[in-house]
């Protein structure tokens, strides 16, 4: 698998990761960047991250076989629709965004005859921003999710699982549906939860945080992660979200009625389980 | 500073540790580490990190001049009181627990005379534990608060911050009942919200959180502290955990509450001044 030309549109810490992924693995012969801010473009051309770019999607996406849209999700469709009339015949067009729902197949529904858009979600990434935080192999053991529609070939489907495997990528395929149930519990939910965390704190008393072992630190490093950007995510998939918010407020208070009845067995199964869970998985 | 006989009662990651931070530095002639599971004991012993070990807590502190009660901090106070009658005069003795407010008074009182009980608490771990989870260098560039009381003079006080600094942590003082209610928001309050992540998400979908990226293994780690521990260190605190629990569950459902009324201005205002909050502090 190579690619002639490949366009990522959208120089974040996503795109600007697998554009450096691409050349690394030789996976494609040109790779074209695309964003809107020129310092962050110039920033990844000086340091090879991609071969050349440009602030304009559809001079990026011409003669491209392979099309990237890692801008960030609520601009997916309108990116789509603005492209969709300048793709190379017979290119293939992937997302990495982290909600999948609807949107994919609304997005395949903008693709000329004969392009296929196929939804991807590389669960990787970190609290950063910016091509100045991308990572080369970002995407190495990381799991990907790809959630193809009823108008995908097998074939398109089979090329792009073959892309992120060279990648490193452990990949599976999910219903786009499903895909963002599951990550409006292990991705999306965790975010508020930790914005809420320093909130609450912070709110009890100012500046508390300063003394923050290493574990409140990882446990809200998330918070550090750009604000707008979950609005949006949290906001397009507010579904999902709000029955696991729900779900933790009534944990969190079978906790506060055990400490006020001073319910140590209660406590501990709450808290044992939950140990045996996190357990369960490593790192 | 150095100690002629250094006695550790309880080898956990943080005995074991601040025993293994003494001999590196030199700061005691003789460690002597006492427990309770025998294999443990051993292993610390095999490696070095003490020089003998014994199960026997008033063998342990026999012509001890230091002492450090490293054992769960419910057990303190009934430790303190079976050592008591067999201390060295003159020998200092440290706690190194998660509670301190009325606990450190007394264990004081618990003292024979000319014996000094100051209370420490290092800000350091992790969510391992036991002997062989222990870190020579746990201590270097820690936070550690030492709540002195009305007994304690300035001399004593003033030798137990040489010794924690002489281990490379960053000391300072504070009330007892204030540390409780900081450590109540920085450190007990944040395991639980984690545990309570795990079963909020593993309750809505099992198996869920095989999917986690580094964001929710980040944010979760600490729920895989030992839930024994954590349930008797929010127990004791729970007068200072209750009103953040409260102040928690109120923040989410003002983020539940934007959710539902698509309120994006509203949503960005609370994650947005949380990530400002988040990236005050390091790391």
């Amino acid at each position: 698998m190579k690619f002639e030309r490949a366009a990522i549109i959208g120089l974040g810490l996503i795109g600007a990761s697998f554009a450096r992924a691409l050349k690394k693995h030789s996976l494609a012969e040109v790779v074209v960047g695309c964003g809107r801010g020129i310092d962050n473009l110039n920033f990844a051309l000086e340091r090879g991250f991609v071969d050349s770019v440009t602030q304009d999607p559809i001079k990026a996406v011409a003669d491209a076989d392979l099309v990237v849209l890692a801008t960030p999700v609520e601009t997916l469709e309108e990116m789509a629709a603005s492209i969709s009339g300048h793709l190379k015949a017979d290119s293939m067009v992937i997302d990495v965004g982290s909600i999948k729902g609807e949107l994919v197949q609304r997005v395949q529904s903008l693709m000329p005859g004969g392009v296929e858009f196929v939804g991807c979600h590389p669960i990787a990434g970190s609290e950063r921003s910016g091509s100045s935080a991308s990572v080369e192999d970002l995407f190495k053991g990381a799991q990907c999710i790809i959630t193809p529609t009823d108008s995908n070939t097998d074939e398109a489907v089979g090329r792009v699982r073959e892309l992120w495997e060279a990648l490193g990528s452990k990949v599976s395929l999910m219903d786009s549906m499903e895909h963002d149930v599951l990550l409006g519990l292990v991705s999306h939910f965790p975010h508020l939860a930790a914005y809420a965390i320093i909130n609450a704190i912070e709110d009890r008393s100012e500046g508390a945080i300063a003394l923050s072992g290493a574990g409140l630190k990882d446990t809200t490093r998330i918070a550090m992660s750009p604000s707008a950007l979950w609005r949006d995510i949290t906001l397009m998939n507010r579904d999902n979200i709000v029955p696991v918010l729900d779900a933790f407020i009534a944990e969190l208070e079978g906790i506060r009625t055990s400490l006020l009845k001073d319910d140590a067995s209660g406590l501990e199964a709450i808290l044992k389980k939950a140990e045996a869970r996190r357990k369960s998985i490593e790192g």
